[in-house]
């Protein structure tokens, strides 16, 4: 692999924790965002694509294609819209109703479209591909099914979802992306594909405070003021429903990290499965058919060494913003 | 410490595989096992109490004391009667309907009693005692209630029991052991006794085939053959409900295995709660709430060395069979 940079694709639901994500990745020099893909979950997949195409102007990098993806998932026969709960954490924009401007000027096509293109240059130059969906896997299962040679031009995909040995927060065992589409989790991880689980296990340790987000209204630019403003809103909803947290969890822009840099978190190696079922619907628990198997095919993180986040959460995103 | 013999109390519910325990602990040079106390789970605590006291004569051990524990769930208001289901897999006597001889000899007074002794010995000499359930955790959390000094003499008490990210045995997210008695054992883990739980994320990973059994019945003894023609009841029930493990779980001596020797297992160090209610009663799941303390006191085995595991089994057992 050459010492260039990495070409990433981020799949983002684009509330507020995707637009975190979405910052940490264009303040990271080892990456070039080559894409964004929406899906649904935080906000409707239209609403997604607007917000994403909003936030890449307002971070200065409006030439960076966002695509169409699902609007759905797999088993679904209409279009997602966020309930209520949902629009209460994101606000009824996605954004912590923070007004954005911009034109929505998503590129033609969609995202199996650029992941073809992307799979195939990589292929051809022998690198892999680093893919980061931080909603539901809806897009990752379908372009598994669709575009050749895609699973080998991948390396491990580092996906924000799921809960092992923690509570959901959809439910008693459900995480919010793996419930959103069961299906789709399911045929990702059980079909053979190297995954990395940064799940609420991991998540709900790396915690942003107020302090934080003082520190980019300071820089006194549009973005740091927008992003203060919005990741507040965000922080006060957990400061309602988690108090314990003393913070917004980092979910969506671990990943990012993790995919970065997999040293962050520690990991059980796993196969695994999801419940589609009854009460445990939604659930990521390991496969008791594959527990023996000496291949596992997801490295599920169960730690983080969250300051080392955080040092490099605020200096990547800073440079985001500034 | 000194290089005497660790003192170590066993806490059965003697069915099949605590009678595999029992084996493994008198197989084991380097502890003196000093008693065991009785719960229910497999059987009722009366008939742990007999096939307790019947294993050890056949074994050759008639002196080791056999003490009356619990007989029922600290919320329960009846004494506990194993359901149909656990009949089926340790059999109407729970030795997998093996005659089993011998007069109860229980000993006068009850399992408090022994520890109160042992807490008292092991403080007076500075060692540690050696406490593993195998059944619900009722007598521990009995026991740290009313013996002074328990908590302090006991090392890690590693207990088999739970499920952290694998499925439950008694419903998708329940172990049987803690669903005997959840109360009990949220007590224990949410009490600051330092544990290391032994659940079905491993032991399902431990297995044993008929081949051993096999060479058991070949020793010649009356105790080779009780204890293949028991295992062989045990694995056949595996067979029908389990059929891609390949033989039978060695849940309750991998406990004692990893009491021995820690180093046989790999941990997630948590902190543990236990649902006390609705559709995930029973399960074990980290609590969101002690998540990020810098203090975890539960070492959680989610990976085991299976192949040095049953090198141990092997040859322990052999040695208490022969």
């Amino acid at each position: 692999m050459s010492g260039a940079r990495r070409r990433l694709i981020l799949d983002l639901d684009t509330g507020i924790d995707d637009a975190l994500a979405l910052a940490y990745a264009l303040g990271s020099p080892e990456v070039e965002l080559v894409g964004v893909i929406c899906s649904y979950g935080n906000v409707t997949m239209r609403t997604a694509v607007r917000n994403t195409c909003a936030l890449l102007d307002l971070l200065g990098r409006p030439e960076v294609p966002v695509l169409a993806g699902a609007d759905r998932a797999l088993a679904a026969t209409e279009a997602f819209a966020p309930p209520a709960g949902v629009v209460r954490i994101h606000g009824e924009n996605g954004l912590g109703d923070q007004r954005v401007g911009g034109l929505c000027r998503c590129a033609p096509g969609d995202g199996l479209a650029l992941l073809r293109a992307e799979a195939q240059r990589a292929a051809e130059k022998n690198e892999e591909l680093l893919y980061v969906p931080t909603g539901p896997l809806t897009n990752l299962a379908l372009a598994l099914g669709a575009v050749p040679g895609l699973s080998s031009a991948l390396g491990r995909v580092t996906f924000m979802g799921g809960a092992l040995a923690v509570p959901g927060n959809v439910s008693p065992c459900a995480e919010a992306n793996i419930a959103n589409d069961p299906v789709a989790a399911d045929a990702v991880l059980r079909g053979g594909l190297r995954t990395r689980m940064v799940g609420l296990d991991v998540t709900h340790q790396a915690v942003l405070t107020r302090e934080d987000t003082a520190a980019w209204r300071e820089l006194g630019t549009p973005a740091g003021r927008l992003f203060a403003d919005m990741t507040d809103y965000y922080i006060a909803i957990y400061e309602k429903n988690n108090p314990h947290l003393g913070g917004c969890a980092l979910h969506d822009p671990l990943a990012v990290a993790v995919a970065l840099d997999p040293s962050l978190v520690g990991c059980l190696s796993a196969n695994l499965r999801v419940d589609l079922e009854g009460a445990t619907r939604g659930r990521t628990v390991c496969d008791p058919e594959r527990l023996r198997d000496a291949e596992k095919s997801c490295e599920v993180a169960l730690t983080v060494d969250a300051p080392r986040f955080l040092d490099e959460f605020r200096a990547r995103v800073t440079r985001a913003l500034a």
